[in-house]
């Protein structure tokens, strides 16, 4: 994104940003492999990955917050807990979500990670495993090893263009990003893949974020980076407010920059990751089901970035804000209505709403003299919403989502299973 | 609805409900009148009704949760709380909300109370008001006050079918019912209507309900039946989850049957507020936009009600569970993974799910074999998901809600205000 070195820069200024090519085994250290399995019927369609490290990585996860949750969540979250957080490989299938599978979905799950620990000589529990596709369907688990397999042996430095591509669902187009991070110590290189529109046909699609770097990062770190970066990225994106059984979120660190993060590198580290799951996030969005816009839903003055973010959730939600966007209609009456029963606390008349900056309510009344100007930037393809509860809190934050088209009822709807 | 007298039975038997003509006028001591005021553009379009008792009556009312109230909810909160549940009349026009007008919209919204105690000769608190259209947009005034008068002038017994229809906004029909409750103490009526189908065009649309009787209830006990009728009727339906600056709903008691209603008859009379409210809740959402089929979601065995009602709010919330039954596709999945983020805890492994009575999921894994059966319910107008929770703890909720359709996205989005 356009604003990623500013976003940087911002920061004290201690990291230079720029992309760079390679997605996710743009950093040293990394190598990939894809191949077409027989999971999606289309013969030229890949649909396992595997991402290794040539050694053992750092490597943190954040899995789904679904009370129901699939066997590779399940499978990788005792992985990397008894690891302590250091993995070789993380191995991917797509076509088949292996959720709602019983005990057999376990088994093949587990299965999945011996195999690729088999291929490249690590224990099982260093292998981290993801699905996506349908749900309530077994693998067919002698398809899966045998691909394993052969995508173990097809394993290239520059294999992370088809590990984007064997990933996607219904997605529109392959999501890869890859940053060089310059600090005063030296420089590393974060990089990343991601899937994901929206839940989907047949039964829902998932979220899965891949990302590697080969900056030097304790577990810990890596972890807490993870999770910082994640919250206004990855978790700061909406397409249709579902959130499915098997979404994942790994994190890789191999070292091999020779650039070391402790605490006083950690803001560079957090800087690259945000880089790169931002591009990666905002992609996921533009990629939506049915969508023709990206919406970037910002509140401000919130007494915490809680309550800021809750506005901008409810607002980033509403059927009927993503209908207006769709439709051009700067509907400021939709957001305040939205804004207000969003939970949060303020007072009307300190309540300002802004569409592509262009000022459409205030002091409780409407500037209906602007919709106009406003209804020009609705006609875009990237739509801002700003916010201010007024609250004299200061605190603020950003939702992106897509709009609401008759496509999307069109790709949900008119399908049977 | 057709099981409105099984449902009085099986409260021991007390009352015996049947349906009656005359809607809101059916019940003794009422009486209605509808005008053409110029609010709406069309001159046959009806958009100011005035509905009163013949001598003050006993009045409860419940106003939207949403932070954001228009100037009638305030004006007619203030009223009801000086009067301590005592009212004449409600005043009601379609076509403009009186929502985010300033100080203008509340000295016009009092001018209407006033108006209309002028010609009812009582006191201007004794008068409830109430609007629905467009936010943000000044009422012409001057309109609405010669509307007062002749709406007051046509005031008759049989007014309940205009009045009716001068509720609606983009309705695509009026909602009236009335029922007369027979107990051992004598016979009394309630009648009731409605207007709301989801937040509409070209701001945002409003649910309200007017409720009456001639049973004679004490202001308290009125306001306590309709808290508990609301909650399983007006407050357990979902267009699409979003919740306007004017939802209204009112209850008058005119005494005039002469059954008297204390602690023993209660439930009585909330089996009649609980008949007429749900035909007319159920008709909004049958009325929801772009809706073709109404979606009935159960959910049981809860440890709580409200745990029970905030996974049947979710699901029916869900734009995928909706799509899939517009597509009649029996999509379990999407109603696991629906309760899975809801917020409550449960055993996957006991959740069961079915579709018009047919078991689609159990132990954790789907009954695929069931799916046809389950597909053949769904291309029928009136569906019913049914899931239980398997906690043990007994307790369910339902939630009425319709599908989704690319309609409703254009209603929302292909019109400009």
């Amino acid at each position: 994104m356009a604003d990623v070195r500013a976003v940087a820069g911002g920061r004290g200024g201690r990291a230079d940003i720029a992309p760079v090519e390679g997605g996710v085994t743009a950093p040293r250290g990394f190598s990939a492999g894809a191949v077409h399995c027989g999971i999606k019927p289309s013969p030229a369609a890949l649909d396992l990955a595997v991402l290794a490290a040539d050694a053992p990585a750092s490597a943190a996860a954040l899995f789904t917050t679904n009370l129901v949750q699939a066997a590779p969540v399940t499978v990788s979250r005792q992985h990397i807990d008894r690891t302590r957080g250091v993995a070789r490989a993380v191995v991917v299938n797509s076509g088949c979500a292996n959720a709602c599978t019983g005990a057999q979905g376990t088994v093949h799950a587990k299965q999945m990670a011996t195999e690729t620990a088999v291929a490249l000589g690590c224990a099982p529990e260093e292998v981290l495993v993801a699905s996506t596709g349908v749900i309530g369907v077994t693998l067919r688990i002698d398809r899966v090893v045998n691909g394993i397999r052969a995508a173990a042996a097809r394993l290239a430095p520059g294999g992370g263009v088809e590990a984007a591509r064997a990933i996607m669902t219904t997605d529109p187009f392959p999501k890869e990003h890859a940053v060089t991070v310059s600090t005063p110590r030296g420089r590393f290189t974060v990089g990343g893949m991601a899937k994901g529109s929206g839940m989907i046909e047949p039964n829902m699609a998932t979220m899965l974020g891949f990302l590697t770097t080969d900056a030097e990062v304790p577990p810990a770190l890596l972890r807490r980076a993870l999770l910082l970066s994640a919250r206004d990225t990855f978790n700061a994106i909406t397409v249709d407010g579902e959130c499915s059984t098997n979404d994942s979120l790994f994190a890789f660190a191999s070292g091999k920059s020779g650039v070391a993060i402790d605490e006083d590198a950690y803001p560079a580290l957090v800087d690259g990751l945000l880089a790169v799951s931002r591009e990666l996030a905002v992609g996921i969005v533009r990629g939506g089901e049915g969508a023709t816009k990206v919406i970037a839903v910002t509140v401000a003055d919130a007494r915490s970035v809680d309550e800021a973010r809750q506005v901008a959730r409810t607002i980033a939600n509403s059927p009927l804000v993503k209908t207006a966007v769709h439709g051009a209609d700067p509907n400021w009456g939709r957001i305040v209505a939205a804004a207000g029963r969003s939970g949060a606390a303020f007072d009307v008349n300190r309540l300002t709403v802004r569409v592509g900056g262009t000022l459409l309510f205030e002091d409780g009344l409407p500037h209906d003299e602007s919709a106009p100007l406003a209804a020009k930037h609705l006609e875009g393809k990237n739509v801002r919403i700003d916010v201010s509860l007024g609250t004299g809190g200061g605190l603020s934050a950003v939702i992106w989502t897509c709009d609401l088209s008759a496509e999307y009822v069109r790709i949900n709807g008119e399908y049977r299973t």
